[in-house]
């Protein structure tokens, strides 16, 4: 827990927030904080700043707040992800939101078992926590927003028909992507989108509806990585793209 | 298995090779490969081709081998890794080994317990596996070269001193280092070694070390990532900054 997370409804008005959760075991336990210790505060959605430890007892900490004016930006990234198999999903949605992401979209693919629809982890109640610790781990406050859609036609004609936020959108293809230094990032360094695909690939009629919605294959020169280290590895290339095109 | 990994030492006179283990169990029972199929091969620090299938029995594979004459480029890039537990290790050097790396340090630094290094996967023959499931995977067929170093200063005096491999050395600091956007890849394209320190972070005493050792310090804008993350994130970086600069 690099970063303290607290939404805004725990604020109250004289700029102090009471912990008595797994936040406030984290300070006196891992910590080991002291009254008076200056801590790395966020607010959900919110702005960082700091949050200086005012009392503590056994298992509560009063911190008093002081946050950055500054709005964060949304992050310019999408991601869609054929729904990965339930024994991965959980580190794959701690790493995706660790990474600054807008929104996570989950999706169905022939290579995705119809079961895995059934994960638990899909309930908002379960996965929001997950996506907290990723951003607590990174020291980002922005929380990804999650859809699900255990239907890939819908998604894909209704949907993203009716999706305009991407500008710029890519399919992470090993077999006929070419790389992301070929891309030249628009001017206007839109928000981009990228899909990736399940264990084993997409099949050919998802590759070629997602072709139908403008989206451009991009690979990294026949190497086919799992999907966890594709998401780091593309997220990784599109960030240093925008700092390479953005400044 | 996205490519079967052979060693020159299996490989007969007549250019087949006999598989009776987990490689062909793979392409029986999941493959099911029937005699005619031609599937991706690849010889161990060699070239890849083409292995097509000339018999198969209930356990039995014999491929016939077409290589290309080209042999491979050693990867450019050396990883040097405080070690991590060994509950993470073995997904590390698999995700390591499927980037594509030439060399993997794994050294000792304040914020790595001692008990670390008595990991069993710590031995050749346990670990050369794992670095082999991860060529598989990603198709390469450069095998990494492991050390351990179990001593901090010894690595990073003696060895280093006389380690002249990587002529571009890189630090990941999340708290001092710069975005590697800012970073002009030489343009002689040598080699890059990249440091990713231990949950928790180098401590002062070793980023000193390292920077008289030549390493830039880079980050991601105050981003703190898992290891494993940190490593897919950052080579990738690299990777996408060589083809941009190196074409």
């Amino acid at each position: 827990m690099n970063l303290i997370l607290l939404s805004a409804d725990e604020i109250g008005d004289d700029m102090t927030v009471t912990l008595s959760d797994r936040r406030s075991r984290h300070i006196l336990k891992v910590l080991q904080s002291r009254p008076g210790d200056r801590l790395k505060t966020g607010l959900i959605n919110g702005p960082q700043g700091t949050g200086t430890v005012a009392k503590i007892s056994s298992s509560t900490v009063v911190l008093t707040l002081e946050l950055s004016a500054a709005q964060p930006e949304e992050p310019p990234f999408d991601l869609i992800l054929a729904l990965p198999r339930p024994i991965m999903l959980k580190r794959i949605l701690f790493q995706a939101s660790s990474l600054g992401i807008a929104r996570i979209m989950l999706i169905r693919s022939r290579r995705v078992e119809k079961s895995f629809f059934d994960a638990s982890l899909l309930a908002p109640a379960q996965y929001t926590p997950v996506l907290l610790e990723g951003m607590e781990q990174s020291c980002h406050t922005w929380l990804p927003q999650v859809s699900v859609f255990n239907r890939f036609l819908p998604f894909i004609e209704d949907f993203m028909e009716g999706y305009t936020a991407a500008g710029l959108r890519l399919l992470a293809d090993p077999v006929a992507g070419r790389s992301l230094a070929t891309l030249s990032v628009p001017a206007d360094c839109q928000r981009m989108a990228i899909a990736i695909g399940p264990e084993g690939g997409w099949i050919d009629f998802e590759r070629q509806a997602f072709l139908k919605q403008q989206f451009f294959p991009v690979s990294l020169g026949g190497t086919i990585l799992r999907v966890e280290t594709a998401i780091a590895v593309l997220l990784g290339q599109l960030m240093l793209l925008r700092q390479l095109s953005c400044s």
